[in-house]
């Protein structure tokens, strides 16, 4: 995923399981005995993170043999082999735990989010993240939902401007505050504005936004907003969608679509890691 | 919850969001603007967490007043205000993710946790957590599990001995592998033993483990591993329940039931933060 | 400035230059004696960085008294006292460098780029820094070109995409390059293509990326891809800018003009601490 | 440089410039593609920190290849290649700017030290840092004017003792100061004494200080001043000395002459980054 | 060890002696020179610790080979050589006294666990360590007290109850304590009370207490306590012993004894680092 | 001690011992018990360290108060109370151990220090510390040797030359490794030569080391080469000398002697935690 930080997130997770050691596995596995472990999916669903999972066991002893068999993206079945891992028995059955815990849940994101991209693969809407991710997991959370087919809103607070109500009151109009962040932010880095009524909307549009989330607003509104801002800045319809309404509001036209359920309540997906002899 | 590491979590879950600024708070927001926020339940639940919502304000700014209105382990419906905030309108907005995506996943955990629990609530039987865990959050969503109603299993593979049946394969017997332990692992840490079969029960009751997880058995398998322990060892059952089989479970008379969903799979509480002015 | 990291870098700092101890300090100043010190310009200039100097005090001694005389981005003039700190004499002397050394960098960075601001006051233009600039540093010395009246590009690697010649060749064309980033990278990111010729300029308006750099073009250049672009794109001129050409080059119409000396090439502005007894 | 601290400080840099990923490259460049990149200088200078730049590329991929063709203190010109790296192509893309920023920025500290080393070749003194150093780059810096031909004072203020008039006020005299210090410093650390005046000079001699700072004397002062300690210190001249007065100060006899501006003004040396295919 | 953080604490290590270089070494020694060096046992003792000191040679370079020739456990005498370490002279000479510093502390805990274990193997009773360790060397030098025969008492506050009279006093008995405790703590770790009397003692008997602590109990009275437990309980002797009344205390029939001294006075082992040439 | 690294070191120290949480008081003592603790020392000694375990509580807990009252250096009697500590019960509980860790190693250390002081405090010579410290507490322990009236050698392999013989073999000659590093290394920083025979001693003196080591010589030996020397280097004896010999040795006239029991091989003092209610 070209993520440099990588390397610490998972040193932070194997400190937290392993600590001062896997008493179990140290005193009862020889130094020298070898193994090797298969993932195995018990669900369908969508792969992602399987090179976190190789990651951790490379992090435990670096001389590890991690096969991907099924890449991040592709569609597995109850049954498939998702990867097997080849090594000291003693890393296996230590690393195991924290390589299923990041697999699973990265899997489960990429799976919820792909159910709902294909729900709406005919219209022109894109699924979109948010910023309700797990506390220091997000730029594997994100990724997850890109795997899953998924769009990224802005990583935090720092890549993308999202000028909601408060500032709009604290500065006084959508107008002045877009033109005071296009004179202050870097130039890299786009406008958008939380509107909820098209009145706001039009006036957002006027400031010249880059985006307008339309904040709430109902299926009628939104498709009122989409003939309003006819293409002249990107919408993000935001709020109260979930399965149940997402065709229907992905119908209106607008552009993205953003739901935070994609990362803060997507089960995880069920994966077994199958321990055996080295020469299985 | 006597956690001395959260402020490094909190540190960097704010490093995640906040990176090298609030572009859009830090350039509209006045320096000296003071405001409130609310954290108001939307749909009925537990609280588990509010005190790191705290936390995440108070590293922003040590000024910032937090008045905590329903503490951890209550009962919130939908509407209830769970607690107030005041103080730099930008130390606000910049920490309400934050503050919110903690809060918001703790309280699923203890949620989920309490329905659990009421359900088997005249039963002997105590809901368990497991190590399925979201790297880095360990030491809270297990807080979250106690403030739900359940227990705590070990921490991570340094504060319980598990002999599962690679460990057993490896030294030959459940009964070897029990004495080797006894001998070498700290003296304050219980051996539990992993059976699937009553004869494998059998042979740990002899081998005097501490707790015996009875992995994957039906009910009735339950129902006779409970005679014949009788008392002799804790007994927790584990693999495969969940709601639609958590009551009969319990009703076998087993100790502790373990659901690793407890904390991979509980959906984020839904929470908001309704920032006002500071004299609302 | 908004920038929680902040601590960090002054942590390093103080540790870099006090390491087990300042010796001197130590051993000849007693712990109860108080003292004041001055900072005061030896040359006029701008400031930028005085709330980095007070936390340096503030790291060392929590009950440092730091008063600010001279404001990010005023003008100081020789002789002028921009900032006073009271406390502990050995805080004063063992800070003092570390503090120094902060504001001298920046300030030097807020003085270069206000120039180079002045000298194109008249113009459309306005100048930008890079990403040029000394490791560890560059969120406060992309604070202190702000500070100078300057405007910053992306921060780095992440907040901004920046198609290059090498980009382009692996992917075949321009067109294609930014059609693969808008469906790719976070959508509040904007899409600069670097340009050498006008008809890769023709080519970059089309595929329609937010923003073009001139690279390394002649004024000549630059004021025929100004009439080409007629408005659908921003423009940077980059490449061989400095104070004798710059007037010239902000006539041309661009938008933007990036010099990397900003950062990495201002020499520090003179300022000393004038150390003395408390009641001074 | 056989410092252990370098991966730490190459982890910090690319961490902020990396972020989250570089997300141009990451989307437009295929994993496997492999290239090769010229560090080219452009104009004439010393080169220093080059292993700086390969650790910086090996940091990010350890199976780069870095070829260094200029070694550190090497004089070049405009047109040298100083180095090349082979690898992924997406490493050389991520990478470079970073290399850069760290090399440019030692090699103009290198370039300038050797320029004022070679200004007093003929005399007896040599030229000295400073702790005004860039925060979090000291020893990369004082590093740089090693090579440049300088030499290094005291790395912080933990290894040298320098009594300022501030010290002496606190503790009464300079004989009491030093005396002071003889009984409580390590052993292996010299004590050197601040002088304004003559009548200073004559007591840190008395009071066999092992060094001598002359702070702001002109020449004629700086000459008297080495005829009095006729050897038995060792005598440092500073202060506002610069290209226009170092060979006169250096006529003085004067053993060392320091100068800030070595590290705290020094412009970046030029040197390009030529990307292209592996087999060129 | 199985220990993941053995490296940080190295790193540390070397660090704290390191620093920003070895400045002898690095001035003299040309980097190609390769040399030796042997551990040379000069007392008596049990090898403890020597993968540390593999470990402190290969964080400073991976290249360095290291043949250990008394694994830990092993009795050496003096003269005896424990290990062989080859590879650059200035490796070897930067990390020999941190890799001894290591060595010599360990191999001294596990020297006197050794020798009281032997002074009472035929007894029933295992020696125990304390957390009277040294600040950041925990993990080691429990594992020492292991290499030396000894057993580990809990690690810290977290994998083991342990209810003193404060906490007694607080909840108001020891039945009370130990029933709170029971229902609060992780399932998997066993609770201590530590008594004075025999009347407590029975007290925690009733409570069904993991394991008792026998507090500066004489020996007539831990007789008593043992007759009084039937080993219905783990009993540890704990305060006041030493190698004058080990024995004595042994004989009475507890099962454990614990003795602080064990880490927190034990002299280091006397071993020696032999430098010489590479290829002797 | 004016050493800002203290802090993390006592984070590291906490975070070992308390982990996720000290379950037995957190599960018993209520939040808001007070209580207070004297430390009491058992057997007489010098204190050292009192400031670490006040800083040890009040990192749990800013609002603990402790009283100081035997300073470091005192000299204290069995019975005597050291400090007192006052604030929450769970604070006192938790943070106990780790101050009395600190506290008793520290104190240990000063108290045979000053012993090996008085032996010799009507000599010219003074004890000197070494590099054999515990890993991770070489700042400390060297100011305990402080506390106990010993002087400090370099901190580390930075703040001092220490040229043996592997380095003068690499070299050549003593005269040539003395000249060279002259050359190299800060000027701030001595230059010391180990020497076996007087012979090397004389070739030290013409190359005028400033600190010569008289390795592992005897009590004639030393009284040559004190005569030898006559004044004109720092004259240090290390290697084999403990109380048996050390007054003996100091009669030569050498100006230090060095002893590496003093930071590797003292005892612990012995000093208890009484902990009350918090009106005692």
């Amino acid at each position: 995923m070209g993520y440099l930080g990588l390397n610490d997130l998972i040193k932070r997770a194997l400190e937290e399981d392993v600590g001062y050691g896997d008493i179990t596995t140290y005193h009862l596995i020889p130094r020298e005995q070898r193994a090797r472990g298969l993932f195995v999916a018990k669900t369908p669903g969508i792969v992602a993170g399987i090179k976190v999972s190789r990651a951790v066991f490379n992090h435990i002893d670096t001389a590890s043999e991690f096969e991907i068999i099924k890449r991040d993206g592709e569609e597995i079945q109850a049954g498939d082999v998702i990867a097997m891992v080849r090594g000291s028995a003693r890393t296996l059955l230590t690393g195991e735990r924290v390589a299923l815990n990041f697999l699973q849940r990265l899997s489960g994101i990429a799976t919820k989010t792909h159910r709902l991209v294909e729900m709406i693969a005919s219209s022109h809407a894109q699924i979109l993240d948010t910023r309700k991710t797990t506390p220091g997991l997000r730029v594997l959370e994100k990724y997850a939902v890109r795997i899953g087919g998924g769009r990224n809103h802005r990583y935090g607070l720092f890549d993308g401007a999202m000028i909601k109500d408060n500032h709009i009151r604290a500065v006084g109009s959508i107008t002045k505050a877009v033109a005071t962040l296009r004179e202050k932010i870097p130039i890299t880095v786009k406008i958008e504005v939380e509107v909820e009524t098209l009145e706001q909307l039009r006036e957002a549009l006027e400031a010249q936004a880059d985006i307008i989330m339309l904040d709430n607003m109902d299926v009628t509104m939104i498709k009122q907003a989409v003939q309003a801002a006819a293409g002249r800045a990107i919408l993000e319809a935001s709020g109260g969608i979930n399965e149940s309404n997402l065709v229907e509001v992905a119908g209106t036209g607008v552009d993205f679509i953003s739901i935070g359920a994609l990362t803060h309540s997507a089960p995880s997906l069920d994966i077994s890691f199958d321990f055996g002899e080295a020469n299985l």
